[in-house]
């Protein structure tokens, strides 16, 4: 496959996103130099085979800026300074702030454009790197009056190449949007996980898989979101207080249960949870279908998902989704299967043929 | 297999649970009853071979009210009274409301022991009932210093055969857990969705599976949770609070950002979360362990999956965790298969071996 990217990449901050990018790069024969301000993690990244040392005699095309959020906006500038001729991009979570920044200073912004690819690990570091990171994730381009095409083009290249799909926003529209969708769900996560520091014992031996999917991004790297929520702040801060009337009213209300229109709030915040979550895309970026879901117990050993998955297939059932639970204190797993409705009776009815134990 | 549960059983409402019940004892040839207060609902329980009809001359052993939370406690009294020689019993998934209600009465209380089966499907009634639905899951009988031990082993019994995991608890100590871990991330889950009603269909489209796993549970039936919390409010109240506190500390924080102790609250919350998450018990009732995630791509189609596993499972690489994700735009799946980190390198080897396209 030819590279869309064309000249030299240079990748400054050789982390997760940074190396991952650089993997990529390589993978595609494009030259790619990066740096680290740590000498030890450059050459760890550097024997990844995610790029080569940066030399005086390089002419770079696109800088691409992978340090973390708070030294964001510095390095860009920097970057448009040392590098005249280069178009200089970022990979940062927050963008309005970082682009306040680079507009206030004495650097030619207008080589600069900001991105976000919407992907990432909770595990970060070049020996995370991968060069898959961004396929088929989101990958958003901020676009304001002033931006340059030219440097628009480069940077949704760079994303193309690495199987992203790209998305044009302003950094404003991009600041509200991962608010609402991404930097208040870690904030109310968090904020629930919280709630389990000091609990008994017993109490978390009753916990099935509701509180652990509400939780599961509470296990995020704290230092990285302190600066994600800090510089976001005034985007973020509208969506948590209407969550904090709401919480405000239900408070109120179960705390006077009976008293005059407490049950209609508590109603009125359930059944608003039930639109809410209707409105999220659906696979493939369709809505959200009703799929029929069927639970399956499996031996927990080698190969019972392989067997299982074999009839399924078999019997030409497409599998929508699937999660894997785990049986409390049994050697034993049950997976959810989702389905179209239209083949829950033939999914039932392999299963049963192929002795396979269905589970609630 | 022989049952374990002696004599008839009676079940009253014959909804998901009710029928789960008589279903599974049905097929363990136990001599199961049931009513409801809907004719029809009756008749399709029954046809659905769930149990039979009541009938004058029948000697009732154990009667099980499967039956609304908000009329659990009077079905509980008027079964005492009717079956003068019966163990009763209920699954209402908030004990204490329902035991005062019961003590308070003058029916012969002795003969009640509450129950809690921790199991249940987003959607109800009497089709969506299955014999396995109480497989592996916890079922909390709850015991207080006058409860009688016959009547604790009737329902051990009933709940063993069904092929739960027994936990004696007090009905306050029982409330108290399902408060934190399952009434609260119900009520933040329901808030959090409840942000996304009014949201721009832009803001939506960059959802990830991070808005997803925080709002899943917020899709369950409005009704039956209206009575939930409302019966609970007196342990839910607490948790909401200290989730309340920590919120408003937050939004002063992030209103204030460059104030003084404002990233160290917000520091503290985003580690506190760390914390609480780490509590969770993981598989098979142990601590948590750090697993290693693979991503792979796959085609959007039958059999994928099968030779998938097929080849994770002849490389006896176990299975710890999967997730099926779904690449926006595009007829492809990411699955995420989460091993023991000895077990990474053999899987990376054996996927690249077999030609899958790893992603990140």
């Amino acid at each position: 496959m030819n590279a869309r990217t064309k000249g030299q990449i240079h990748i400054i901050g050789a982390g997760l996103l940074g190396t991952s990018i650089g993997l990529a790069l390589s993978n595609l024969n494009v030259d790619v130099s990066l740096e680290d301000s740590s000498p030890a993690v450059q050459s760890l990244a550097i024997d990844f085979a995610a790029g080569r040392q940066l030399s005086p005699e390089d002419n770079v095309s696109l800088v691409v800026v992978c340090v973390p959020p708070d030294v964001t906006a510095t390095t860009i500038i920097s970057a448009l300074n040392r590098f005249p001729e280069a178009i200089v991009t970022d990979v940062a979570s927050v963008k309005v702030a970082v682009l306040e920044a680079v507009n206030a200073s004495s650097a030619d912004s207008l080589r600069y454009v900001g991105s976000h690819p919407m992907a990432g690990r909770e595990k970060g570091g070049a020996l995370s790197g991968r060069p898959d990171l961004f396929v088929g994730r989101p990958w958003v381009i901020t676009v304001e009056e002033s931006t340059q095409e030219k440097a628009v083009n480069a940077v949704e290249m760079l994303a193309l190449d690495l199987g992203a799909t790209t998305m044009r926003l302003s950094a404003a529209d991009h600041d509200r949007a991962v608010a609402l969708i991404s930097h208040a769900p870690q904030v109310v996560s968090s904020l629930l996980a919280s709630r389990l520091v000091d609990a008994d014992d017993f109490d978390l031996a009753l916990a099935g898989q509701g509180v652990r999917d509400t939780t599961r991004i509470a296990a995020s790297d704290p230092n990285l979101w302190l600066q994600i929520l800090s510089m976001n702040s005034h985007q973020l801060l509208p969506v948590l207080k209407d969550f904090q009337k709401e919480l405000d009213d239900m408070v109120t209300a179960l705390g006077n249960v009976s008293g005059s229109g407490s049950l209609a709030t508590l109603g009125n915040s359930l059944e608003r949870g039930n639109l809410g979550i209707a409105r999220l895309p659906g696979k493939h970026g369709t809505r959200n279908t009703s799929y029929a879901q069927v639970v399956v117990m499996i031996d927990d050993k080698p190969g019972e998902l392989a067997r299982l998955f074999n009839e399924v297939g078999a019997a030409q059932v497409n599998i929508e989704d699937l999660k894997l639970d785990h049986a409390s204190g049994a050697q034993v797993g049950l997976v959810e299967i989702s389905v179209l409705p239209a083949s829950e009776e033939k999914l039932l009815a392999t299963l049963r043929t192929n002795g396979w134990k269905l589970a609630g």
